[in-house]
């Protein structure tokens, strides 16, 4: 029987980590060493094992196709976001939160993580911002990995920003992973990889999208003979520490499984995030090899098959969303 | 003489336009046509005309590194972000606030525009990105351009959603333009282009930028023998409309003089941000190239050259931020 939630999660320095150093602490001894996190990858395949499930519940809210039912949700969300009564600009981001909530009460027993897409929150304003916070909490508590889905990427000072306001404790988001954009090349990368790395979180880097226009850059031939995604992947291999799953993945999309093969083939040790499944295309079937080096190598993203699973039958969006992610955990599972 | 301020930007679908839409309205009219909103280069040609400037000034504020005599505005920032007393989640919002609105005040003169970095916002969560909102509009009251640093770049839909957080009106910042990043092709960009343009705003796009790691992926060669930066180039002409300058600029690293040459070949008619100024090395004369088409061809871009200008003489921070900002302006001015 899979846990329904997983609150204790294996690894992050929280407050039993503090303890344990704090028990060979005593005056006038050496300051403690710096709290062991557990890697990312590591920690990515314990809940994966812990929660049977390689699904990540996108959530991307549109405020035009909120779940009408989640308007229950409102004097929570309202709440959670501590709004001054009367005060209309938390309004759309008090429907937007409430909707999240209903989500991810859906979807999350079925899956090991929810990745809340930065630009459907920074869209509202401040008021997003503090709704994006607030659902990085309340998918933590349901026992969900968390990444922050924002690709960023830029000069290494500015990286390091990106990297606070990510994966950094409050008023960072905390976030267990992250995606970043490999444009700006190694130097860029490394605020965001080894802050990520130093609170036991990872991140993802762009190696092949699933959108048409990604061929227009990513597919592109080096002199050297293979694409630029190729080279992109070797950097991601090698950028990544930890056995047998590294700290920085790689999102592949899945609407090119045959890329998948070789791709596994240059990143070994490399978790893949695999989005394009329903909306944007794709299917399931397709991605064994991304499963090669076990069940935590690949993660199955999805936002408007499972959110929008509820279309076609009105007022059953919850329902709907909690069976498609069902159906999508035990059909990646079973390839795995 | 020129214009300390230039409140009353030309060509932005501000009230003016409404109004005179308005007047030729009647009941039984069709309703009016789309504002007619002038192109961003020729908006961008003719605030540097009228503040005799190309300088853009970088507001990163390292909450480590604000201005002593900031503390001053303090009670300002703080009402601008209406935070409730006692509330300390607002407070270094408030002092980074306070610090920008300074920088603001001493570096505007000699500017045409403002650059804030949206990663060290997003570091201090939600109350950052509402100290975000007030620095785009205090910079657009000082007559500044804004031009919203985030480097953004994802599949269409979600990059939809990017162009309302930064371009759209509020609770968008309404910037008047943005960076982005190109990787992933142009189904991507597509979004923020054309959602910057029908508001009279730019896009500069990544093309070759100033980190030693550009020379990781920008500066591979492809098959075609080009390396990959040269063929951003291309793209971003290609996107770009408007004569005699377009509305998708570049972001072209000004450690990289001996490309700039090259950089305007490819892009005739492209705006430059050319970052690197100061902090990052770069100078000011080896820029001539990027000036080739006009004036508002270059724009010079320095963060912590003029907001640390001050730091080896204490006390004197706006002082010394608005001299540096007038060397440059001066140095850009007589180059171009």
């Amino acid at each position: 029987m899979r846990p329904r939630t997983l609150r204790d999660q294996p690894g992050r320095g929280g407050p039993s980590s503090t303890d344990s150093h704090a028990q060979g602490g005593e005056g006038g001894d050496p300051p403690p060493a710096p709290l062991e996190v557990e890697p990312f990858g590591a920690r990515l395949a314990a809940a994966v094992a812990a929660r049977e499930s390689q699904v990540v519940v996108g959530i991307d809210p549109d405020p035009a196709r909120l779940w009408p039912a989640a308007v229950e949700r409102a004097p929570e969300a309202r709440a959670l976001l501590a709004a001054p009564a009367g005060d209309t600009r938390f309004d759309v981001a008090t429907a937007v939160l409430a909707h999240a909530l209903a989500l991810i009460d859906a979807a999350a027993p079925a899956c090991v993580a929810a990745k809340p897409q930065a630009a459907f929150f920074e869209q509202l304003g401040f008021a997003g911002w503090l709704a994006l916070e607030r659902v990085c909490a309340y998918a933590r508590a349901a026992g969900l990995l968390v990444i922050a889905d924002a690709k960023r990427g830029d000069v290494p000072s500015t990286a390091a920003a990106y990297s606070r306001a990510l994966t950094g404790p409050a008023p960072g988001l905390d976030a267990d992973a992250i995606t970043a954009n490999p444009l700006m090349g190694r130097d860029a990368l490394a605020p965001l990889v080894t802050g990520a790395r130093r609170r036991g979180a990872g991140a993802f880097l762009l190696v092949r999208t699933s959108n048409p226009g990604a061929a227009d850059v990513l597919d592109l031939q080096l002199a050297t003979g293979e694409p630029l995604w190729e080279r992109l992947a070797t950097m991601t291999a090698e950028l990544g520490e930890g056995e047998p799953l590294a700290d920085v993945g790689a999102v592949t999309g899945a609407t090119v499984p045959e890329h998948l093969a070789r791709m596994r083939e240059l990143m070994p040790r490399t978790p893949f995030l695999l989005p394009g499944i329903g909306a944007q295309g794709g299917d399931v079937a397709a991605l064994a090899p991304a499963f090669a080096p076990g069940k935590a190598a690949g993660l199955v993203s999805a936002s408007r098959s499972i959110a929008g699973a509820g279309d076609a039958r009105a007022a059953a969006h919850a329902q709907a969303a909690r069976e498609e992610a069902e159906r999508l955990r035990e059909a990646a599972w079973n390839l795995a």
